[in-house]
């Protein structure tokens, strides 16, 4: 059978943009840079978003929802976050459209409807949260404040790509005020950490923890942590950023609140977010040339159950056969999807939950019954063995788990082998065409150097790891002296 | 202790505004007609959220996400819906902000950025969706396509009120797709009664459903069902509508599918969708002059303890003698705070979770220590009793259930008592001015009568119940012949 995917080493982009497509993540709409998630890529989203929002309240946060819109006096208000994002952002300057006079059935915009201010969609909260958290605030007893938010973010990418990059997308920005500096900081570490938990134990994705440069970091932040995955072609890919936001947001609102001892201080903040970037870096990682290879723990179908059988009565020993399985599985929480579309071969089946990526798929024909056992073939290896009824249960259980540790450790492998150390700049730029990954390198620690490797490899500094060790060194690019190596790599 | 709520019969209006406010539900932003939902507030429209989701699910839809902007050109493609919709949404026209070149600091709109098509911001979805199936459905085995989408939405109401009627709410939109008119139909009323079952089930608020006059309907539908609910100052609230769409969406963007027979037919459809309109009547349905009343199934707190000690060591007693009990409850599924404040008075609790309608209190003191004893009261009647350690986790489990039902049967009872027959015009402006609720009267069918009913009185045609009697009558305004009586009263 036609897999019909472009492979990987032919093209890997357009592997990625075929796999999403034809698995039925994602598509594009009519709206310019804007995408369609569909409801097999959603389901995955939804228990995404079902562990995060778990680990976010268990670390003491609750949700609450902000408007979509940012009036421009508040967007203004914090000048190096405005900069950041004013050159992306989608503007509602009108509130009402009118039928056009020149043209039956058509509208226009009503001159007359023209906003006295325009409202700028959130291309991320911290303005109008902070213009909200100036009434929430007064004394030390209201803090901390440690809010979340699900929410649609606008920024006006120029060029989009199905879940990495798109016009519009979807997230969760944590905003919190605190008292103290520490107390922010260590926010924003918890949650980086939070972060890096639910990425590598749930979408089985290694990832490195840093810091990022100050050319990089989030516009308005004093420090922004990130947790930085490494996709199959050796691109990086920022999985989720922390920011410390030290008093910036606070005095942008003139936030303070009365100390114990009565004393006026500046609040002091984080925000966090994730978002559906995530199901990029969740497809790339692991899938390969059949299509999606989903973690167990995220995958919305966990097993498949495809029936061979010629005509009914066949069709109904099959389902006899596999109902107690069905049952349970079920009570053991495993999610099982019994296909008995009669308009589909068997054929077309597994070829159809290979590309989506389905964990476990078991296959029952006429002889399993008389046996009793059950082909079960996982998507990972692509391996097939025959197990028994009595063992059937159990072995799935563990196969769930295999499967999860297996492309956790899969994904580490390829990125541990892709974070090369070099120490010139010769170097550097041949692996970065050859070999690509992290490369680990001795930086001078200025924004010029950074600036001008970027312009001449297209390479950025993914991030300074927080567990880097001192070691003396010097620049590849300025032979100026450094005491800690920092991962460079082209990214996503 | 003052209460510091206007209670209802000195100004409704007033102390729902207040209640909404001090209860931490939900509060006014600083953009026109938008709302912050608060944590409390956003807690209890989860619950809502997870129920609802539940059932949608449990009824074959899956949940997708579509864009938030419509290009102007869609929009307008179902004529009846964009004439519906136009004169209340806002407009994108410009993607980029830049420096205002006189005023630093200050950002302008840049007029070189200006969109070739004007974006709208979704006030519902139908036209975005239906260009997305368009795609998506070729034949008859595409259908049928059931998917539900949470999502955010903007009207740009001109008088707006906290969860009633803001410019942006939250809500979910169904939108599906089928092969026959029957099946549209069946979709249709089938998810109002899924609207019933929840808002009376889980929000203790008894609706009538019904059928929607012409001139009620949604813009865009042949047929919107409704259910409607009554509140305590004897105005109606609809909680939700479900439409069948016919095949204006299909029609308006060429969706046709080939049959089993090879024919090209257009498709039917439905759209259904409830918003954080329902904490309106949720808060408004229940609550009195100490605060708002919460049904036991959608409070984020069933259970609070409030101890009552002075020192640490009495506090630590209370401690470990509630420590069973909490342990249980939790085990049970019950959501139980201890309040170990000490910041804050008793007194100063009791009123707060009176305030936010927590329906079940216990106190306990030393003497309750002694006696192995709690103090319950239940927010519903406000009535305390002493309960001992042995009874206590049936009593309380046995109360939640009380108190959902007794909120309940209240709320029936006052719409029950709150439907009147009326014969005659005058009758019916009198004891809408005097009594309100619904008015069940005879009408004549014509858009002209219902319009100058409503000039004049201001009352609507809240349904044409689906369960109306056939009875022979003559219409209250113009004297000609009635088969049915339908529901009028001025509405929310």
């Amino acid at each position: 059978m036609s897999k019909n995917l472009t492979s990987r080493s032919e093209d890997y982009s357009k592997w990625y943009n075929e796999l999403v497509v034809k698995a039925d993540l994602a598509e594009s709409s009519g709206v310019r840079g804007c995408m369609v998630i569909k409801p097999y890529g959603y389901a995955i989203w939804e228990k995404m978003q079902a562990e995060l929002d778990r680990m976010f309240k268990e670390t003491g946060h609750t949700n609450a929802y902000f408007p979509l819109f940012v009036p421009k006096s508040y967007f203004e208000a914090e000048e190096k976050n405005a900069e950041g994002f004013a050159k992306e952002c989608a503007v509602v300057t009108h509130y009402r459209l009118k039928t056009d006079p020149n043209e039956k059935g058509k509208l226009i915009v009503d001159p007359e409807a023209k906003l006295e201010e325009e409202l700028i969609v959130r291309p991320t909260s911290e303005a109008i949260i902070w213009s909200t958290y100036k009434n929430w605030i007064q004394s030390y007893r209201d803090l901390p404040i440690l809010i979340n938010q699900w929410a649609n973010v606008v920024r006006w990418e120029m060029r989009t790509r199905l879940f990495l990059r798109t016009a519009e997308f979807l997230w969760q920005e944590g905003h919190t005020a605190h008292a103290t500096k520490a107390e922010a900081l260590e926010e924003a570490e918890k949650m980086m950490n939070v972060y890096a938990t639910f990425v590598e134990n749930f979408m089985a994705v290694p990832v490195i923890k840093g810091l990022k440069t100050e050319s990089e970091r989030f516009a308005g932040a004093d420090e922004t942590f990130c947790i930085e995955a490494m996709m199959q072609d050796g691109k990086a890919l920022q999985a989720g950023t922390s920011h410390f936001l030290g008093q910036n947001f606070a005095k942008a609102f003139e936030v303070k609140y009365a100390t114990k001892e009565g004393k006026q201080e500046y609040v002091w903040a984080s925000s966090w977010g994730v978002s559906t970037r995530l199901m990029g870096a969740l497809i790339m990682t692991h899938s390969d040339d059949n299509g999606l290879v989903l973690p167990p723990k995220l995958a919305p179908i966990q097993v498949v159950i495809v029936p061979i059988y010629k005509g009914e009565e066949q069709l109904e020993k099959v389902r006899t056969h596999i109902q107690p399985l069905v049952e349970e599985l079920k009570k053991r929480g495993i999610s099982v999807k019994f296909d008995d579309r009669d308009t589909q071969s068997p054929g077309f089946k597994f070829h159809e939950y290979e590309l989506k990526g389905v964990p476990v798929r078991l296959a029952v024909g006429q002889r399993d019954i008389e046996n009793n056992t059950f082909e079960v073939a996982r998507r990972d290896t692509l391996t097939k063995e025959t197990v028994t009824g009595d063992q059937i249960v159990a072995h799935i259980q563990q196969l769930l788990e295999d499967i999860q540790a297996n492309i956790y450790n899969k994904a580490l492998e390829y990125r541990n082998t892709h974070i090369t150390e070099v120490n010139s700049y010769d170097e550097f730029k041949e692996l970065l065409e050859t070999k690509g990954g992290f490369l680990s390198a001795h930086w001078d620690g200025t924004p010029e150097t950074e600036e001008r490797i970027k312009e001449e490899t297209k390479a950025t500094i993914r991030c300074i790891p927080l567990d880097a060790k001192e070691e003396a060194g010097v620049c590849i690019y300025s032979g100026k002296p450094s005491t800690k190596r920092v991962l460079f790599a082209k990214a996503y």
